[in-house]
């Protein structure tokens, strides 16, 4: 059973999958539910209230905070895209939500970072939160500044972040990379949940995957947070062997952690 | 089933909850069970002797640990008291414990150190073996003195002694931040018994808590223990979080893995 | 279930004991299993082919190996013995082996390297992927030999190793300290399918014991490789403490991973 | 003597009081010194080229690039300042010259970044090559960003770049705090000599100081590059004792490493 | 030339040879040196206060303590002797030390730890600050007590301590082993005046020898400090080798960094 | 000046390159200098014995060793050659001389180890001696493969050695690469020395090198073995760069340590 945690909690991003996948599940996590993308999102429910809002305005993004007490940021762009387009959300997006946290007293933010700000170890490395960045594009770069950018109002004003490093948040894993990296929407709700309920949360770097047989996270620093995920990727194995194709291991998509993100995109 | 491994085995401390708790539970390691406590005891039972001595009394503690061939030692001060006491129970009395064994032979000592050695780091960090001790107060650096005296014993004499970094040993966490320092009594008997039947234990640093989600300790350098905890503080969890109250950060018995150690006591 | 992974998979050593409990499992792995042993095998099976080859013999294994895809290499001495036993199998054979890899193409290798390149850590130690070698005779040095020499093979040739440092491969322990350095058969082929399919496997150190309580081994470095044990000797250890005399501390081979390997052989 | 590396070397931030500092100096590394700024700078002299230009333009920043073999990046804001002023100068500037040099095949630089990125680090700690960045305002969040962004241009396309973590460069120290940061001039051109002659530079951080007695910096993890200070503080240390007051422990400008910059600016 | 830096010093042990050389000495670094020792002191001169008092008896110690601003805390035992003088003039001493620091605001002390806290560690081990304690004897753990003593009021009460592991502070080195742990008198008035000037001093250890070849002593971790040792002990090395004999590499006082401490002693 | 430590000292591999340096330099550290050479060395001098003897017959070696107290190894291949040349004189060659010298009481070795035993890291990396071996080839492994023999050696016999992972050491540095692992011939001599004559030598693992400003090595785990280089590689660094053209980034021989050694050979 889910605690709740904290009356209002903002969660954005919320018409991406990863977001629609969680809106039901958080509304465990709170009274009241804020929902704020972009893009339209389905009409609020019980409990639920439906902001549309662009993360790069900031006095839009001030009315956000307003009233929460916690964040679930999965806003932003989460796939490598020009420049510009990850500049204004996942930059100066970033920037007006850490500000507009501050003004309103907000102590609490689960931050969706990302697996590709460590995109460029080897897929036969194993990483743990002191492990330096190797972000594998731009996009890794933005999420690699996010993390920055919270420590900064931790030290300076006690907001505390849970920077989640998540892998691939889908149903199911699509290809062999996705057997280490998936992490199902249940376990991503526990370790939000974890998150949200922690007694010190601090400014922490967790890796968000199942409990996955083959992993190159050693999430060992983050265990004061508490997440235990009860999914895995193994059951996915065979099925996932049986459609996928031998890897070659002289692509650069199967070297590194990142896949296909480390040779895609506008570079 | 716990596999015996020493004939006598002398319990200092027998008289505390801990040693209460744990005195019906020894007697599955031992054919005699010695209990000794400054205050009095229940009555001796079948396969056991009870002794009232004083460990600041060298003589007194000779005389007890005679014929012992293993010592699980609980007994001097549990909570942060005045210094004069603090220093008769644990530091002159466990000088007075180790000359003891070395001149009756005794080779291996489990010893209850404490999580307030390590009470001032935050509660948003995870610390092993090596991480470098700061104390709470007072009783947090008599029972890092333990480890330190015990180590020399080590070295000298080759008295093995496993550190046992007790959390909260109780029948249940009594609030939030026992669910991360919490040990059952089942599983505080499981590692007891680990202790006292590996192989070689060495001079080792091992973190006593039950199997909790949310947790401080990395017990990866005590592998060769083989201490493998049965219970979980999870079970209470939302009985205690609707029990407590909002933690306030602002609170160092919030922020420090010490809790109230880190404020309250005579300094 | 096991995935196949290779179509020609060549076990060396199939003569050995662990070679004989792989044989019938590995079968599970490819569609052609290829045996080798300097010893007389049983006849070929279904899907087998067998070949009586020296290792020492550079031409004998460039024919052996033609063909295959992975190797799983337990050929060679696996004891302590006489310096030119040794020299023959684990260094000049090896260096065979490597060399008849990289000309015929062979991608992968299973290594069976050994505890007893550990074996001078004492049984109170935790050691990992990084420690330093600390070899208990000659042969744990031909086993770190052959580490270096197949990492070299990977920088130069992209050739894939898991040095896996076998711990005891035995139907059950023998001894107390088999109860750390334990695998179960089952295990061991758990380990060889998780080196066999892990997309990346690099060159990789991974401690081969099965899930038990005492342990000396750390494997968060090789997680990459998904290993899962599902046997444990705690099954076992109330009757090897039975049946077994008390440990005499002051004994090397008490006092040392490496057991009774660190002293004696020729030395 | 200095060992000329470069044809054409582009110093950036030529206006500024490093840049002007710099400009003579860098003349000896070079055939062709190219000096840029977004403020006027001295009219150009025999081997200097002046272009006037904004970082935040690309297509200016492109032309600026062409025709140059290194980069000696000083441009942009160096001093908390309001978030505009930092988007535009030290994040977009920086892709746009990160981008430039990949398009015209640069492959060093040598990116002035700043103590700042550590400046929550207590002054009573030492910090590496390795130690998470903590930057302290919005100026170290954008050096941390400039870090990153040049791991990713070394990861994808080989682009070389030093990471100098500056910390104060005057022509002498101003307060005690700069006592431990100052480098000298001529001691911040044998740094960049030395970034621009090591045969591989890599992507490497450094910290950028004299030999100063007191020290919050581990240079071990550069020797690479083979940067060796001449000049220390320590012939100022008298006389900035004498004219500075004593330093109250309470203030977080005296705490951490950052100074004065922890407390100030638009946050 | 030494900046002063408090106006009133406590100098305890004044009597013992390391305090008789640092008497002259640290005239330099205050106002008003004040004196103590269990002994008698040669008589006060001019600047000079001296005290009488035994560090055992508490009231006594407060009154030593007022209107002093900082500590060098050379009193107390300094060789391996039985434990009733070590208790009471190093554990309960040290105690009363710190409690008159803390009732009159003291804020910074030198403390006179030794190399014996790091005793059991072989003369082939390099230890820096973050190695766990093995002390060789009473002795040594009195003063590894002191250390966790001393970090416990830096946390509760911000009393800042250099812990100075002094190694053997002595006109010239005696014999081989001094060749590694010998400082001489001006390099550890070099260190004192170090601890008292630096700006952040936090709870710090430091190993205190000269500039010795040979050293077991890693300092990287202590740069804040800004001690630089300007002897060593290699202008002693060939009359050393001289005068004393072959060393035998079974014997213990050989085989540890603590030489003869290690195995002399009421134990 | 040098002390002389031993009676009898042996140096393998006289008439090579290394060893006519080291010759006459190594008459100063003891009274009879044997040397020895698989090929023919000029006449012995007063206090010189020349022993013409191959390291691959057992016999041979065993009767070189006879009357030694210590042995300085520069015998066998140090160049990348076949396999079989590698395997007589660095592998058997060198078991035959660790069981000589056990044979024969020798208890202090210094090894020519060799920096190829780390070529495959990169020139922008720094190493220590717990940076796992990256052999660049079959010489590189065979160094690799002493460095373990040695420590069996050690741990079972106590036999000390010192690994020395020597740079190049010649008249002066030929190349770029060699500006970072040039040791001069008085420095080698140095280092050599420093083996022979520290207390307690173990088994040590020290990368041998100038002064070089530009440098890949982290010696400070080998403090305990007292080696300071006189000379460095700097004065020669301008002509070095003068004679020498630009580095090919994209050219192995540049990218790794190794240098050319990680790209020729029979492999």
């Amino acid at each position: 059973m889910t605690i709740p945690s904290h009356h209002t909690l903002l969660m954005t991003g919320a018409a991406g999958g990863l977001g629609q996948a969680m809106r039901a599940r958080l509304k465990a996590n709170c009274e009241v539910l804020r929902l704020s993308d972009v893009s339209p999102m389905a009409p609020a429910q019980a409990g639920e209230e439906v902001v549309q809002a662009d993360l790069a305005d900031a006095d839009a993004v001030k009315a956000l905070v307003a009233g929460c007490q916690a964040i679930v940021h999965f806003g932003g762009v989460s796939t490598e895209q020009p420049w510009g387009a990850i500049l204004q959300a996942n930059i100066v997006g970033l920037y007006n939500l850490y500000e507009a946290a501050r003004l309103h007293g907000v102590k609490r933010i689960v931050f969706a970072s990302s697996n590709h700000v460590m995109g460029f170890y080897r897929q036969s490395e194993v990483v743990d939160a002191l492990s330096p960045p190797r972000p594998d594009g731009l996009y890794g770069v933005s999420k690699a500044f996010g993390e920055d950018l919270s420590r900064m109002y931790f030290e300076r004003h006690g907001i505390e972040t849970a920077c989640v490093r998540i892998g691939s948040c889908l149903p199911e894993p699509k290809d062999r990379r996705m057997l280490a990296s998936w992490i199902s929407h249940d376990d991503m709700h526990r370790l939000i949940t974890a998150c949200l309920t922690t007694q010190v949360l601090g400014h922490s770097i967790i890796y968000g995957t199942s409990d996955n047989s083959v992993s190159w996270y050693d999430n060992r620093l983050a265990h004061h947070i508490g997440y235990r995920p009860k999914d895995s990727s193994d059951v996915f194995r065979e099925a996932v062997f049986a459609r996928t194709p031998e890897p070659d291991l002289k692509d650069p998509a199967v070297q590194f952690q990142g896949g296909a993100f480390v040779k895609i995109g506008p570079l």
